[in-house]
């Protein structure tokens, strides 16, 4: 059985014996409701005697929601989903929080779930691609599985933190995924099912070469008619049997995926192809913009791979057609455990943007590392001010930027058949955290986590407290052992997990640290580097540009200095890398004792499996430091100020 | 159809239309043989009539052969083994060689290929571990191959090179190829039916654990009655249907394969108890020395690898059973191209020894560059002399050391269901010179591989000249642009192809380099390093011992040198490393320019798939060279007096 997560039976003593009016309505969520009232053991009784009202409100917006009174208390929602988001939020929220009446809605509009999930085992990737907690939610070597309770246990899931879309399917699409939207489609439907009675649109990941490999085309070129009647003729299908489909995710062009590149097209005529088909029906089209070379010369340094998504997008701004969102990485490389944001999130007043971030820890230790990522894209990502005013990242996403478009927020999934859906427990706080970030981005990841410790494990104060200190800051913890001064890709090549600090330095992958006898990092200057800093508006562009004013922890990702290099606090590059490794250790260590205090407080199969990643975690750190900080030593000659081992 | 290697159809001219005669004897090698005489459109004739004449000679020792006369020419053979020798010698021999009417003999009894072939496609080494010809000429996804006409065709390529003895299955042992020993005997049987009609006898690679995982015992302790018996009887099952079963060939307590030590018993132990299973039937047991632990902590620095098989095997000389062969690598790490001699080879007279060689191309370019390694087994390892004065190494082997104890020699198979069998064409040339050399090790590999040129591609002179000139010193040209000065593994890790410097420097194998920025190289003196020099008799004990003494060749193998340490030749070891590679790379040009002017010289679908090859090897040299010369400037600062690129 799998673990409740943040719907622990302990939340639901709220319904109990309670008396409960629910509206009448048409649509698959109020059987949901009607479930979730009986796991709670409340009565159904008539409106007068109700202590809960759940009504629907035809003066609220879709998927908005309002709490208001005590006894009894109304949770209405704009519709159906708002109904449910509101009951969520009455279940497991902060009532304080709640008691205002004011009306809560979502500040952005699509909050997805992409899942890179195979239908066939890929030989290389597995079942899923960078999955990290077990097979597939929805495939099992080759097909559909046949027992979909956990997917109805996963959307509601979702729908508890309000997201309300999901990809079914790998970005990277192969022969088998392909054909889900064709002759496998009944598969995508029965998806659909599931997910829709929880308030979750499903999406499809397509293969933009389709018409040529389903429909028996000899092109694919997106100006051709009859490549445009394909996927139009295709598209209504889908929607006729799929009438609430959200639409389109689409890599072109990028790592080996087919795009508008082999027919001299650009992005927005391969994105506009796709819009026409769904805009017909309502839907979108997520068009990835992680396009870069991956067949870069290592021994070139005037490419950037940095540069990379905004010089390919730039241009196109304005371009595109309404129902086109550009989905954009957090950072310009991919999913680094510290870069800086992306450029290109601020820079396409005239297009619809969404922004990606990454739940599966590919490069954030694997769910065997606790990594709580919320932090992270909240303080670095969302509330980042690209033009140095008050308005935030987060904004342009939420349809109050310079263009008023509003787009997504879409994460890649961590979660499969692994009993704690996320290999580490600990990793559940990353789902949680950032459904609640895409309803409000403004939000609090501290409070967002306190409210997750307390959904999940009902503990008493000093435990909170103890679990709060060891998951808030652990992405800083885990950024000190493995990538300084924001340096990332010292991973090992293929897996990324673990040291290997030249694995990808010979590499055509773009993803280099030049270190050599005398220093480290990337020139990425407007004066002797690649000039990748001009894409930041003022005044990040001059304070990026400039080794003075770079702030500490980007230092290496924008410039290439000596070891000896000294940083604001008068240590040198060198002495900081062996000072945060060693310190990040010692700090693992800590948090390995902490865990040991908790014995007996904490429900055995959690504590056990939080032991057993610790003690993995730990050795793994070891290693990050051994590696790194001999590396450093063996490069630089500058021994360690406290004399720790180097090798 | 496969290619017919070095048996071409040309060669079969010899026999057109000749009066022949057969002795009749009863073994499936004369079925064999007049298959060979249909092939040449002989005539089978009485004997007066014959012009040649094929037969047994009690006289002769088995294996041995003699031909003589003009007209008629009697080939005589002390057993059907030796008059299929013989035959082949005539057919496809050099005519002065064999006018002498002198006896022919193998210099070493057991001359054995082992496949390190799957039943099951592994999930990582896939269905030949370490292949690079395709797939397994036995087995497929699962199961023995129903059509096995590939295997009669390599059994007698085996024999038209002396070749006695097959491993069909890989040294690890995995659950279904466990069950060869049993369930699945059926299998084994039938392939040694196909190779008992070229004289090849059968061998199986089997698992330690067998008793256990087979048996349903509880132990597989050596010295347990129990376990003996076990063996014992399933032994006696395994001889009962294949009488001339060569053996079992063991990789025990190494890289994860079970072994003795688990209930603290000795090699020795482990190796008798299988002994006293094939003894009674004439069989042997191959017990491999490649032991060390593969799980060595990187920062210890007075581990070494170098060391390990001398360590585990010399306390046990003289308490393995007279069956007992120790299969012992050729150098002391792993079939890199440079590697000094295993000083175990020299060590131990009480016991049969086995020299390991390795044709599958692993570490020399895995079939996609041109590899001639009879050349360095004839120079490096056969002709080496450990004691200083005349005898030579291969003649511990052959039974001609001090212990006079014949032994083995054992190569890794190279071939697979490619259709010129090895990948490259000119890999055959390895296979080819293998049995020749392991036929005669005093043999000339440069004359060896004329016989090949000449009976694989009949060739003119001067085609003749340039194929030569391609492949005599192409292990030089490996190394040159590869391992410099007795480094090895700077391969990419998993696949051992490429160049990653660091790839193995922070990692539990045991296979390091220790580069840093003022110096290079594994000191393995007895005075401040790893005392491995001690393993060898003198003079190389003190030759290898002294920077000054060391053969250059081997300089970074057995000492740790800084980058501007002077070679003889006044070099630099940087400057050095920059000339080598950068010459390498330019040698491997005017390879693909020779090969360029012999098209039309060569038959087209061989000439095709050398160019492929020689594309792939040029920008791979290209890629080792840019990666390895950028890294030592990046770590020495050395620039290139030449001011050719770095990077």
């Amino acid at each position: 059985m799998a673990h409740p997560a943040w719907l622990a039976p302990t939340t639901y003593a709220k319904l109990r014996h309670r008396f409960v009016w629910l509206d009448a309505f048409d649509s698959p969520i109020r059987a949901s409701l009607l479930g979730e009232l009986k796991r709670g053991d409340a009565e159904l009784s008539d409106r007068s005697q109700a202590e809960l009202h759940l009504v629907i409100d035809s003066g609220l917006a879709p998927e908005t929601f309002r709490v208001s009174g005590e006894n009894p208390t109304v949770v209405a929602g704009g519709d159906p989903a708002g109904l449910l988001y509101g009951f969520f939020r009455w279940l497991t929220g902060n009532p304080d929080e709640l008691s205002t009446g004011r009306v809560h809605a979502p500040a952005i509009p699509i909050r997805m779930v992409d899942h890179w999930d195979n239908v066939d085992i890929h030989p290389v990737m597995g079942q899923v691609e960078r999955g990290y907690a077990g097979s597939s939610l929805f495939y099992d070597d080759g097909r559909l599985r046949w027992n979909l309770d956990r997917v109805d246990d996963y959307a509601r899931l979702l729908a508890s933190v309000g997201i309300n879309a999901v990809c079914l399917n790998n970005v990277n699409v192969h022969a088998t995924e392909t054909t889900l939207l064709t002759t496998r489609l009944e598969w995508v439907e029965r998806l659909a099912r599931h997910f829709r009675a929880w308030g979750v649109r499903v999406h499809l990941s397509v293969n933009f070469a389709s018409p040529i490999v389903l429909g028996k085309l000899d092109t694919c070129d997106p100006l051709a008619p009859t490549v445009q009647q394909w996927w139009d003729a295709v598209t209504d299908e889908v929607y006729a049997r799929i009438p609430d489909f959200g639409g389109y995710v689409v890599k072109a062009d990028s790592e080996g995926q087919p795009g508008p590149f082999a027919y001299q097209r650009t992005h927005a005529d391969g994105a506009n192809l796709l819009a026409r088909a769904v805009a017909r029906h309502g839907g979108r089209v997520h068009w990835r913009c992680f396009v870069y070379n991956h067949r870069q010369d290592w021994r070139d340094r005037s490419t950037d791979r940095a540069r990379a998504a905004y010089d390919h997008f730039i241009g196109l701004d304005g371009d595109f057609d309404a129902e086109v969102i550009l989905q954009i990485k957090h950072g310009p490389i991919d999913f680094q455990i510290r870069e800086p944001v992306s450029p290109l999130l601020a820079a396409m007043p005239h297009t619809a943007v969404g922004l990606e971030v990454q739940l599966t820890q590919e490069y954030t230790g694997q769910q065997r590392h606790i990594c709580y990522l919320p932090q992270r894209w909240a303080e670095q990502v969302l509330d980042f001010r690209p033009w140095g005013d008050e308005r935030a990242q987060w904004e342009v996403v939420a349809g109050r930027g310079p263009g008023s478009r509003p787009g997504s927020i879409v994460a890649v999934a961590n979660v499969g058949t692994d009993e704690f859906w996320t290999g580490h427990p600990f990793a559940q706080a990353n789902l949680y955290g950032y459904g609640r970030l895409a309803w409000d981005p403004t939000s609090d990841p501290s409070a967002i986590l306190d409210d997750w410790i307390r959904s999940t494990f009902a503990p008493l104060p000093t435990v909170h407290e103890a679990l709060r200190s060891m998951i808030l800051d652990s992405c800083d913890l885990y950024e000190s052992y493995t990538a300084p001064l924001g340096v990332g890709f010292m991973v090992t090549p293929g897996n990324h997990y673990g040291p290997n600090i030249d694995g990808y330095e010979y590499s055509p992958w773009g993803t280099y640290h030049f270190a050599d006898r005398d220093g480290i990092g990337v020139d990425r200057t407007s004066t002797s580097g690649s000039g990748y800093t001009t894409q930041y508006h003022q005044p990040w562009s001059t304070l990026y540009d400039s080794v003075d004013t770079c702030p500490t922890e980007l230092l290496l990702f924008f410039h290439h200095v000596a070891w000896n290099h000294r940083l604001p606090d008068g240590t040198t590059v060198a002495q900081h890398i062996y000072d945060i490794h060693f310190g990040g250790v010692e700090a693992v260590k800590r948090l390995c004792e902490t865990w040991q205090e908790l014995r007996g407080q904490i429900e055995p199969t959690t504590y056990d499996r939080v032991s057993l990643l610790l003690s993995e975690q730990l050795a793994n750190a070891g290693q990050w430091c051994d590696t790194l900080t001999s590396y450093v030593w063996r490069h630089s000659g500058i021994p360690d100020s406290d004399q720790r081992p180097l090798y």
